[in-house]
């Protein structure tokens, strides 16, 4: 049913960055023999020549990462031909090395990066048409060749008549079908009550981490197009769940990529999956490290595409690791990113109705911000509906209340502790466990100020201020703006003063001013 | 004078990392005959065995990006030190690839996985000893192991002895000093003074990246110790000036490096260059490409180190490349880092500067954020202070002001105009320029209440909302939160509603509403 190939066309630069290695590392490895590269072999780069700064041996290189290899002329349509076919038959990726001259018919600037970023101009076009015997208009279209790509319309229309002749007749026709439609709603929407229902009664103290584990269990098993993975962090990101094989290249029934130690492609491929259709890619490694794989979490943002990122070890509570890998300012900086939804689920509650959320958004990423260290459960009433789904929600309400206390994630224990201290002292603090600032941001104007209230507010989140400075002052604030440090996570809380004690004392001290 | 070798400890998870391809090839292409990197070739990642992920043969790999190679069993001593003084005889970095067993020593855990992220456990640390013949207790030193490492104190002395009397005769011993101490500062000041004076009276108009440039041919001739470069646009983020020769693998006396398409490495080798000590770098690449560099500056700023990143092409202003080069979030993004500058001149005058306070912050990295298009010099009457260094100061001030205006970079025109415009409806709008959050932030509170001012605050920036939270309410700010698009600069301006008119619309609206 999918006989396509996937091409590829790669320039000097795209070889340079080191997310090429990653990629072609990946393919290499797992034999996919329906990759085809044309490397556009020019040797010129905006800088000049390739020579300032490049003297890699490409083919020596690919070779070396498993691929089959050839070179030929770029410019010769016969080679070009030739070099298809026999990349179709290899059993490996292919990389075809293009030899080509950049500008190419151009008299004076053919072979130089003058022609790489700016338009050849007026002048030097007019000879160009010259040297390549080129006598018609601009945006005339000779019927000679405008007859030849009708044909490929015909071609193809052929093409399409075979495979939906052939693909009537397949076994997996239906299949196929379905994971396009993603149509399996209703049986799913029992068994997340039911799981919310069995945890809530226990109240299960877990990592949020292994709650999405737990949740997964329920969606890999009931949703045939979900595709997991994790950048060589298996077990600490709880991706694969009990009945999840791994893709080899002897064994494509798999729906779990160990993409190795490779962030950056990790995010590409998934962009890549979720381009092609059919599947809905989710990939996990820690927090931190979403600053390897940026520059693709905002392609993903810009495309509308359904990538789920799953971002374990989410803050200074991962521990003695230490600052390297401690975000402090990531989840600020991600929730700046246009069309992305960032979700920091505080118990195994959220955590699936948060997972319930990513698989629901189809036109946009979900990055789901989990713990390391283990949390409670948070008491809730209403477990029919899905509240990650308003961003933002109460977790804790008074009738009369002085302030209100906005937090997420491990935080909204600390929370929920301060306002039981703050109590004792007469004062109400209403808690909020806002789990994606910007699913609240698009609710109506209603809502929003029914959950941040009239009176003071305050926040909490172990992170660092910026995202938080629309709802509340900076004296506020209880969080992190320095990096982090080693030492076992209760120690560290402490030591950065993310405690009830802390987050209690600032609000008696600035709710009695007030009252002055 | 410098006669060291640099050594790199690599693992399995650190060559399928893109950044090891960028940096391996650029040493390949420098000949940096001085690095040799030992990989622990162990075929264990915290997965599991690296099968599971890679098939790469890291031989070939290095050998086709032009290095020396070498396999050897890393567990014996003897094969090490052979290896190390071939590596040193060769004209080319060079890379061993040392065979080693993960858990070394361990029955039970030698060669698995679980020996890789968490402690063997004293059960299986008992046994080990036994395996090793190893009957010391924890933290004993057998003598005879304690006299071989003071033995190397002795020979380091020596060697500390003989260099030092060889570089006092060494010609360039001087200037070896004079780098390390970086004192030659009054003769700069007078030339900065100089340069603003002409470039006000001139009130010369062009783009930021261009007045860097300006600012750079001073500072590049009077400080030997500035090394720069740029990720293959050096045409584009103008780092390269008059008198920089590059350096090739054959002349090593030139102060300016093609880094190629390899922002990553940029800025990693930067933080190389500058742990090493002696030399100052910068970098340049597109403002929206710092996503590839986050990882190496967010360590630049965890480690302290003055790397300056000059980032161009800076907002939506960049025009026709559309919204993949269009940076929206990134200003945020990267206030959002703790121990971190971020500057935005609005001028000329600012942007030298911008580089005056980069180079006097030794502590910390600078991202110096330039435009692309043209913008005018904003009349100054005190060219005598760096007001940059301040973070924020008046650009226009009424003694009776109604309010106060916020602006960066090429919105701090925008800024005066929209003083202008609500000057003739009756409305005194202070103007200020606020090159540095981050320095504005570490001023004393008397500054910071004169510079925002007692009435009503609007802040004008060509990015998100998120880093302007802490002083303006969103519907205070002129801004975008959507990602770009393509067109003539001006037009998206308009598109977007950055300008003058939207903004004193907004200004007129509230006020006049304030006032009922």
């Amino acid at each position: 049913l999918i006989d396509h190939y996937t091409y590829v066309f790669a320039g000097d630069g795209c070889l340079m960055e080191g997310l090429s290695l990653e990629a072609a590392s990946l393919a290499g490895h797992l034999n996919l023999k329906k990759l085809i590269v044309f490397f556009d072999n020019n040797s010129i780069s905006i800088d000049g020549s390739t020579k300032l700064s490049t003297s890699d041996n490409h083919i020596k290189r690919f070779q070396a990462q498993g691929w089959s290899t050839l070179s030929i002329d770029g410019h010769d349509y016969n080679e070009i031909k030739k070099a298809i076919i026999k990349s179709k038959k290899s059993n490996k990726p292919s990389f075809i090395s293009c030899k080509t001259k950049i500008g190419y018919g151009s008299p004076n600037k053919e072979n130089t990066a003058s022609s790489h970023g700016s338009p050849l101009g007026e002048k030097e076009i007019e000879l160009t048409r010259k040297k390549l015997n080129w006598n018609y208009q601009p945006f005339i279209i000779p019927q000679k060749l405008l007859n030849k790509w009708r044909n490929f319309y015909k071609r193809n229309e052929e093409e399409k008549k075979r495979w939906n002749k052939v693909s009537k007749m397949n076994k997996n026709k239906e299949f196929f079908n379905y994971i396009h439609k993603k149509t399996n709603k209703n049986k799913i929407n029992n068994e997340i009550i039911k799981f919310k229902k069995m945890h809530m009664k226990n109240l299960t103290e877990c990592a949020t981490r292994k709650a999405s584990e737990k949740s997964l269990e329920i969606f890999n098993n009931q949703i045939d197009y979900l595709i997991g993975g994790s950048a060589d962090l298996t077990g600490s990101n709880n991706t694969k769940t009990s009945l999840m094989s791994h893709i080899s290249k002897n064994n494509f029934s798999g729906r779990y990529i160990y993409y190795g130690v490779r962030e950056h492609a990790m995010a590409s491929i998934m962009n890549g999956i979720a381009l092609h259709k059919g599947l809905i890619p989710y990939g996990g490694t820690f927090l931190v490290f979403t600053d390897y794989c940026r520059p693709s979490i905002r392609l993903a943002s810009l495309m509308n595409l359904q990538v789920i990122y799953v971002m374990t070890h989410d803050s200074i509570g991962l521990g003695e690791d230490g600052p390297t890998h401690q975000p402090i300012e990531h989840l600020s900086s991600l929730r700046a990113m246009p069309n992305i939804n960032i979700f920091r689920p505080a118990d195994i509650i959220e955590t699936i109705e948060t997972w319930e959320c990513a698989l629901n958004t189809i036109k946009s990423p979900s990055v789901i911000v989990l713990t390391r260290q283990n949390v409670s459960t948070n008491f809730r009433k209403n477990l029919v509906n899905n509240m990650v789904s308003k961003g933002a929600y109460l977790v804790k309400d008074f009738k009369n209340y002085h302030v209100t206390i906005l937090s997420t994630g491990s935080e909204v224990s600390i929370a929920l502790e301060t306002s039981k201290i703050l109590k004792k002292k007469n004062i109400n603090a209403r808690v909020v466990s806002m789990t994606c600032q910007e699913i609240f941001e698009n609710q109506n104007n209603k809502y929003k100020e029914k959950i941040l209230g009239k009176k003071s507010i305050y926040a909490i989140e172990a992170a660092s201020f910026q995202s938080w400075a629309k709802y509340v002052k900076k004296e506020h604030f209880v969080g992190i703006d320095t990096f982090g440090a080693s030492a076992p996570y209760k120690d560290l809380y402490k030591h950065f003063k993310i405690t009830s004690k802390n987050l209690s004392n600032i609000i008696l001290k600035k709710e009695n001013k007030n009252d002055n």
